[in-house]
């Protein structure tokens, strides 16, 4: 195969050239360059891009023909995903200090300016999705949105930040702590793998089955995401390690220990790679999601 | 003409019942059970409904033929509004424990839920107006769509919240409170009239008219909301009067005095006036515009 790490970093300045296009101010006013510097610092702090590589790659899974017409899909899942993080940091919320190795959106901005850019980038996404719709694509777009908009809302990724205020110090069964990761973790990964696939053309059932994929992947990232909140640095991770204990969240770690976390990564990783390969040939997509499950941040 | 108050309170209950169908919790977990009841308490909390029916009464203005197809945007547009002022009384923004007469949100179900509770409403209008896309109406419903997330983001009312928080303190001129004002409160309503004219099949000349009535529309309402926050008492209002002065922001009452206010609010309401006879019949809609403006709530 030819390099995986330079294909990985082509895709990530594809998906920054796209959200930098959509960040870009277009009112070049005052009132809205404050706002669109807040939405920039966040968007731009340079994530994995995880999302919306995967939207891009379940397009290509599918054989889609023009990868363009999933751009305005890459970058509002983006923009979905850094809006719900910079909510989450906040005081009332997570309160966290640090994100992608840099200060917070309120610890720059302050409060008020941090909940109204993520609100900003909810409806930059919307907005972005929206217009994008053609008459050539429209009945795919539809439903891409139809799916990320389930996915993202009170059905999907909000559910389960509910579940997570709500559970903080409860003692808490592995059933629920599924079904809060499921909606607040993998809700957004199967919308990136369903949007992709859908914009390609795929069936109902192919979405069913890549849906299935995003739930696993989205389970084992979680997973690990929590044994690296315990055996990683901070420096290494870019955020502090220990957050889960200090706001006494419970963690897979808590209710499998470390070796049982790390075995359930591995299983659940190994049936999602299952599916994908019985859908289609994307070795780029096998590998990326092999690297993710091993990741040391 | 027949009684205008009989009228009014029909379609408020119109209203209500199309929120409450959006809201009812069809996916029945404990999870989202929580998040229902709380973006229930605030969009269900009678507010005038003044955006819900502009869009109802602009698709009658341009004589729309099956008012069902305007439902979804005038839901949409009440969760939009109603998102907006969850976030607005948050203590990291305007700080406010009541609102239409009761607790804020907030002050019930904590900053946390509060956040999330406007997360979601936004999402779910977003998710309701997409839903509701089908092949009859599908190019007047992207029009619409696309004419509200403008309005509802950073180029529009998010864009006017940011003038807000930043220029509290600050010596403002009327220039700067026009633009301000504008963008935060006059883009949602040229934004349920041009949703309702839209899907009515109103031309973009059209569109453009009705655009400017109610940009006309939303600064008489905010002067007139300056006003009553100097003159009207609490049990009135609903909500603390003076409330402006606590957070020293600054209001056409102390640009243009109370007469002068109240003058500027006359002209600008007949102007809107003028221009929505000259677009069509609806006698309903002008009441409605005339008692808003002499409104003492």
């Amino acid at each position: 195969m030819h390099d995986f790490n330079e294909e990985f970093y082509n895709k990530v300045a594809l998906v920054d050239d796209i959200l930098e296009e959509c960040l870009s101010d277009k009112d070049n006013s005052q009132l809205q360059k404050e706002i669109y510097e807040s939405m920039s610092y966040s968007v731009m702090a340079g994530g994995k891009r995880l999302r919306p590589i995967l939207v891009l790659e379940a397009y290509n899974l599918f054989e889609g023909k023009d990868e363009k017409e999933v751009y305005p899909y890459m970058a509002a899942i983006e923009m979905i995903h850094t809006y719900s993080l910079i909510h989450d940091d906040l005081p009332a919320m997570d309160n966290d200090d640090y994100r992608r190795g840099r200060l917070t959106n309120h610890k720059v901005y302050g409060e008020d300016m941090a909940i109204l850019t993520g609100d900003g980038l909810l409806n930059l996404a919307y907005e972005t999705m929206i217009k994008s719709v053609d008459e050539k694509n429209v009945s795919k777009s539809i439903k891409a949105m139809n799916i990320i908009s389930n996915k993202a809302g009170v059905s999907g990724m909000i559910g389960g930040q509910v579940g997570d205020i709500k559970n903080v110090n409860k003692d808490m069964d592995i059933e629920t702590l599924d079904k809060i990761n499921e909606l607040k973790t993998s809700c957004l990964i199967e919308g990136s793998l369903m949007m992709g696939a859908t914009m390609a053309g795929a069936s109902d059932k192919e979405l069913e089955s890549i849906c299935m994929a995003g739930s696993l992947i989205g389970k084992a990232f979680q997973i690990q995401d929590d044994v690296l909140d315990v055996i990683s640095d901070s420096k290494t991770l870019g955020k502090p390690v220990l957050s889960d204990e200090k706001n006494q969240k419970k963690t897979y770690v808590d209710l499998l220990g470390i070796d049982g976390a790390k075995e359930q990564v591995r299983n659940l990783s190994d049936k999602a790679l299952k599916i994908i390969k019985e859908l289609g040939n994307n070795e780029f997509l096998v590998t990326l999601i092999e690297r993710l499950v091993n990741r040391d941040h």
